[in-house]
């Protein structure tokens, strides 16, 4: 460059007027010169200031065009090498810097990564009472005590809660750990007590089943839930509650096989303990697989596989090589839909690739449904959807059907046919999933049992305050798929009539309401229980029934008596994660109140009174919404406005997931699952959209950044 | 600005000298300008166009510094507002165009996975053979034979192949893989036979077990890796080989439980079954975990958790919770150690977090090895490592330890002590693994005994070019394992003998060599036969024990000797995935030369003789080393180099197991599960990294951006 630099100086001299210039082109090497020359030509050093007052880069799109538009302006000109090199310099510095970045970020990662491994695995001394390690025995049963932790003492935080009212959770569902990320740390002595340590996201589960998501990423350790209100964990099994002593009665197996049994005292008891596969009294459910737990999805997808590997074998028929590839699903509710759904796509998407052609088409699917309509409880519109888009899959749907035994080959139910009789059928099946619905765990009907105002032969009835009935006020609390809340239907019956009513201008009493009334009636009492919604199914027909003086509007008894029926039919609110979800904050909430109005209300000698009503409203179920996914396909049911839709849908299907996924933990491994499902299949097959995107990234960052230099 | 530009054209007409520096200040809205002016001046467009010739955004950092030195000659003056504007100004850019770019890829990735979501799943016409569907029945117990399969003429390629000679490989190990990996397609018509679908990723097995690595990460589906020929896979069980009629006999338990036999015909056989857990001879191992296959590490992760989980029961005994945490591991070989260095890990860095403290001050890990030293196979210096870092890490260690029984709670084991006697022991324990060696599978016992020269108890004999030895010539190897070559160990002794003669420059028969002399013998020794090594130990003790003679050298005779004793002992190549994957691809590598030559020995009718001698040469062993991990730390034996170290071992150790890793989808998966256990620990524990790495990224970017603006 100096020769040049030398030529433009003598340029300079030679020309002074072009001075300027040239210096413009040679700028850094000629800067002492330019003051000099700014000097001789007696310029204030002001000027030169002033042309840093643009941003600079500016500058070099502007020398850019203008030479670019010269060139067009005196053609034939040769395209000016400049812009080559300073692409290619550009090019270099972008992809240095990428390197240079990557290259940081990588050594950052790595020895963030090197400080996660410890060295030290020295121990100390921990302190742990004596009573922690001997308990004192009594009880009914002269069972051994657990007042006291082995780690009551680990901590400062744990000692402090030491002595605090015992809080003690069972169960590690929706409820429970809504409750505990909803509690203050400190107010309580939280024992958690299930047999399974770790809080299971269910609604992804029938994903899971297939591989679309890994097992481990549903799947949140209760340890770390525990840890933030500085609680305990026993894994063990509720076996009663003796009310009278506060004493929940417990059983552990040990390793030898023993049974063990303890009691934990309470001050407060939760119980979230969920519920059990209702079985309808059908016989040879040991032929059917369940999906209740993360152990279920890992039996069903090597029994789905290993029946793809029997239809392989030379030895395998024509006849059972269909049975095997035929997979039966008993329930047509949101977790046998889904799991269909999920099934169907795997089998179709990725086995497929993998498999001899044949399985391809001999495979069937089927859902055996005992209503009219799949995904019964969503709005009509929606589950007819799923319906078109089952038989656009050629997902085999039968409805109106009762199951009446499952054999270890076939399955036989019952069909209504269109004229209302009843028709014996059977399909041969590889693999039966049962789908049909929750009943009571044998812990749940020893409690109701025990208590007086337990009436109902499903769930552990609670009051508005979701405290269990019966039960002494304040102790003992239900909540999640095991309990069901008294909802006071009558009241707000009454409350749709006034509204109703109010809103005609007229006195409930003398009210008539026409069809179109009826509708937005019936579309209020659906958002309020949407588990009404199966019943108000058939607005017209219903009016009609009810209609009895075929007037064409229904009066304040014709309609009332309409509600009366719906109430009778509304045993309680929907067994779903969402409900369980609300009850636990709701009670973490209250559980924060209560602690806090603690301290006044010793000062003032309060220990008497509802002191849940005095603290906080009772609870109210907000039903959101539900969701399904069904085949690349996903709809919605948000507050009696439905939405499906294909892909977009499920997008937002898993958005939502995600975000009400448990923790920062598991949504990275949720996105990880999808992006690993996009990358590589379900564990089958391969593709290499990595090498694609990854130079289009550096590509991208490359242009942008020459276009915002030039900007 | 336009106001500003008429100032500054009114100052361009007034003072026409300095229009070309205000130019450079609002160069773009006065592009037209600068024409203007140069023509009006007289001057060549020429002089303009030169001005590009530098990269453009030099300039930039030259007005910057010339202005700052400017600033600094003319102090006071203020820091002019600019700089801001412009950081301002480019950091916006900046993230602009990160937004951009990320929401493009984001955007590209939703079109990509949308893109993986097939709509179609209708059927179409598959083609099945008649004999496929309905095979023939004969061979010696009249059984079906399955001469083709229902995938035959699934595609063009699988029908060009359908009567290439049939090559059958047994098992989907190492070996299997490898030959898989290394055959070109077309030339056979490919059949697996295993009863496991997967290839499992051995040597990582450890690491899964503890929660390291996802279990699916390590395991590749064989359909997938056969697919690349054109093969078939059956899940089934070899049973037994018919060599004089050229059938395997393969057994399947279908879904009702019952075992169905048929024949699969073979051209050639492979035999790669691999080995089954070595018993010893020792009662209770109904006591003890396996580590052998991917459900093995599953039980062992679910176990270990149990234990910890019953240890903080408060119905736990002191003693009771010492022997739950007591973990012994019986065998102190590659498997055993890794094994114990994970748990230790997973024990010491994750579950303290979660566990009460007590629980991590009644761990103890015992590792119980019959040899005087752990990892007996590798370099001295390196098992002394091993040694002192499980000291380190109070990591038990018993050797010269032979196990007598394993009771549910206690192992007993006799010990060696100083004075050579054996001292009966026990330890308590709540969990034992076993992981003492291999032994031979029942399928290879009963091929030994229908073949002639097949002697060794412990593996199938084969020639150096891996053929079973007894079989008919070319038709049937074995590899991995299940086999072993018989090495001619003679003719290395006879050639090292010979080399250290030529050294010497002496007759190998007159040959008299010092203890530094049979220092470099041995080394070659353990370098061509490293399952020597373990014999090789005590040099000095050999040497002094062979120099019969006493005179400090060994002559020939003594030296043959010492070396025959040691080839005594050689009995086998080791068992390791190393040895199993070479001899993999040795076959490959022959099968295609085999098939290279066909055509033009059926050309010439040559179809007796030794073929593969003929094509192909000999196998030989090249042994690149051994590895392990030993609790953050690694060691590594390279052709008798021995390495160890702390992390950076570590990240060589996954380095070297990420290269071999068998596919790029595995890869994907390892480097994402050592993201996820930095990130997250073994599935307990949590950190927030990402929200450190995220804004550092984002800020290194924004400054080397603005840095090669300045350039």
């Amino acid at each position: 460059m100096l020769p040049r630099h030398a030529g433009a100086l003598a340029r300079v001299s030679q020309y002074p007027t072009r001075a300027p210039t040239i210096l413009r082109t040679f700028p850094r090497a000629l800067n002492y010169q330019v003051r000099a020359s700014s000097s001789v030509n007696g310029r204030p050093a002001a000027v030169t200031r002033r042309s840093t007052l643009p941003v600079g880069f500016f500058r070099a799109s502007h020398v850019n065009r203008s030479s670019f538009l010269r060139s067009i302006s005196s053609k034939p000109l040769p395209v000016p090498k400049s812009s080559l090199a300073r692409l290619a310099y550009r090019t270099a510095a972008v992809l240095g810097t990428f390197v240079a970045v990557s290259t940081g970020l990588v050594v950052a990662f790595f020895i963030y990564d090197a400080s996660t491994y410890k060295e030290d695995g020295h121990t100390e001394d921990v302190p742990v009472s004596e009573l922690a390690l001997n308990p004192r025995r009594g009880g009914p049963k002269n069972l051994p005590i657990a007042d006291y932790f082995v780690d009551d003492d680990d901590s400062e935080e744990t000692k402090a809660i030491k002595h605090k009212p015992k809080l003690v959770i069972l169960g590690t569902g929706w409820g429970s750990v809504a409750l505990l990320k909803q509690l203050n740390p400190g107010d309580y002595h939280v024992t958690v007590i299930s047999p399974s340590n770790h809080f299971l996201f269910t609604p992804m589960l029938p994903s899971a089943t297939v591989g679309t998501l890994e097992l481990r990423s549903l799947v949140e350790p209760v340890r770390r839930i525990v840890r933030r209100v500085h609680g305990h964990f026993l894994k063990a099994m509720a076996e009663d509650v003796e009310f009278s002593e506060k004493l929940i009665e417990v059983s552990t197996v040990n390793t030898k096989g023993e049974k063990q049994h303890f009691y934990v005292p309470y001050d407060k008891l939760v119980v979230g303990v969920g519920s059990v596969t209702n079985p309808h009294g059908v016989k040879g459910l040991e032929n059917c697989h369940f999906l209740k737990d993360i152990s279920d999805a890992r039996l069903i997808r090597n029994a789905v596989v290993r029946n793809l590997e029997d239809a392989c074998l030379p030895t395998t028929s024509d006849e059972e090589r269909r049975r095997l590839l035929s997979f039966v699903i008993s329930g047509g509710g949101p977790t046998g839909v889904e799991f269909a759904a999920e099934l169907f796509d795997m089998l179709n998407e990725d086995m497929c690739k993998f498999f001899p052609k044949i399985l391809r088409n001999e495979i069937s699917v089927h859902v055996i449904q005992s209503r009219s309509h799949i995904l019964n409880t969503y709005d009509q519109a929606l589950s007819e959807y799923a319906e078109k888009r089952f038989a656009h899959d050629q997902v085999d749907v039968q409805t109106n059907s009762r199951v009446k035994e499952v054999f270890p080959d076939k399955i036989q139910y019952t069909q209504k046919d269109e004229n209302g009789k009843f028709v014996m059928r059977e399909i041969p099946h590889g693999f039966c999933l049962w789908s049909t619905g929750v009943a009571q765990t044998d812990f749940c009907k020893k409690l109701a049992s025990k208590l007086d105002g337990q009436n109902n032969k499903h769930a552990l009835e609670t009051d508005t305050h979701l405290r269990l009935s019966g039960s002494p006020l304040g102790d003992v609390y239900a909540i999640g798929d095991c309990s069901t809340v008294q909802n006071n239907v009558s009241d707000n019956i009454v409350n749709f009539l006034r509204t109703t009513a109010w809103e005609k201008g007229k006195d409930p009493e003398s009210l008539h309401i026409s069809y179109s009334d009826w509708r937005g009636v019936a579309k209020r009492v659906k958002q309020r229980f949407p588990q009404a919604a199966d019943h108000l199914r058939r607005l017209d027909k219903l009016f009609a029934e009810y209609d009895k003086d075929k007037s064409g509007t229904l009066d304040f008894g014709e309609l009332r008596e309409l509600l009366m029926q719906i109430d009778t039919k509304l045993t309680s609110l929907p067994a779903t994660a969402q409900r369980a979800h609300q009850q636990g904050q709701y009670l973490g909430r209250k559980f924060n109140k209560i602690a806090q109005a603690a301290p006044g209300m010793q000062l003032n000698e309060v220990d008497y009174g509802d002191i849940d009503d005095a603290v906080y409203k009772a609870f109210e179920y907000h039903h959101l919404g539900s969701l399904a996914y069904i085949g690349n396909a996903a709809i919605f049911d948000i507050n009696g406005y439905g939405l499906s839709g294909g892909l977009l849908a499920v997008y937002l299907w898993r958005s939502i997931y995600f975000a009400q996924s448990v923790s920062f933990r598991t949504r990275c491994l949720l996105a990880m699952d999808w992006s690993k499902r996009a990358l590589f299949g379900r564990g089958t097959c391969l593709s290499y959209p990595l090498f694609i995107v990854f130079p289009a990234y550096l590509l991208a960052l490359l242009c942008l950044t020459c276009f915002t230099n030039d900007l």
